[in-house]
């Protein structure tokens, strides 16, 4: 039977990704989940305004979205157990630049989307980036002919509800092509 | 070796839902993956403007998420496939409404969520819808102890880059907590 459970969020799990930004010109990095795909080269997340993280975002208009691999489950949460304020997270991993020059990128995981800040919104407690992708890195150990392959990645997601994080299952079906059996 | 690969959005995969609206009275769905969470009770998601359901969530202020299981992926497929200007697909399901007597639900899907709808952005092709979640209903089947249970739930995901669905794994950490083995 339905049940009224209350306004609980439910869109639960959400990709585990960490953001990077430099501040007063040192790589910086947090752990998020409430990210979201805004366009085909738009990213949108929402940070709490208290996160270290915001101020190097607002400063440069750059910042990164690195997809780690389930073997970086540790290291991605530790990053978000962790201010920046109080803790140098740059020497945790190689960092490495791109074209934007001042969004500082984790080498060790799988993709690294270098962003560029196109709009901040204020929703009390939270900041909403939004950035526009300018270079995505992809090590070609992750990569089938040339192309991003998931089951190398291995993202995994964030869910608030039990709290856990969850891994990948398989692929199930194809978009614009499954569908049609339900009209047969 | 970390290669450039262009500006590829590869947050994915991403969480499959299907967005409801009333149009002209009735109700109408879509298939998107271009959503988030942007706050505890706040969604943001994505649509290109167009699609049928954009006109329904600007008239009425409200919409709702509804996610399916596993077992509705190709009837989630297929309302991704068909436009509501063509098809009616009210009556695939059986669909109900909650307090805010306009924003149509899935009684089929595991979990619904019906929103308010706070703020549009422009994005040229797309539109940003943001709303606040107001009331949450979940069948007590998909709950283990009035929890809300992902086993059960079973949600999937989509992803551009193959492009394919996603089944979600297993559980492979608890968050603010797996973190502190990388300190020791």
């Amino acid at each position: 039977m339905k049940k009224s459970i209350g306004a609980e969020n439910c869109l639960y799990p959400s990709p585990s990704v960490i953001v990077g930004a430099d501040i007063k010109g040192k790589a910086n990095y947090i752990t998020i989940a409430w990210i979201g795909i805004l366009g085909h080269k738009i990213i949108g997340m929402s940070m709490n305004k208290s996160h270290y993280t915001n101020q190097g975002i607002k400063e440069n208009k750059t910042f990164s979205v690195n997809i780690p691999s389930v073997k970086m489950l540790k290291e991605t949460d530790y990053i978000g157990m962790v201010s920046g304020k109080i803790s140098d997270k740059s020497k945790l991993f190689k960092n490495f630049y791109g074209s934007l020059k001042n969004a500082p990128m984790i080498d060790e995981c799988a993709i690294n989307m270098e962003c560029e800040l196109t709009q901040v919104l204020d929703i009390k407690s939270h900041e909403i980036f939004i950035g526009n992708i300018v270079e995505t890195y992809c090590d070609d150990k992750f990569m089938t002919n040339g192309k991003v392959d998931l089951v190398k990645v291995q993202p995994f997601f964030f869910s608030m509800l039990e709290p856990a994080y969850w891994s990948l299952g398989e692929r199930i079906g194809k978009p614009w092509s499954i569908g049609k059996d339900f009209l047969s």
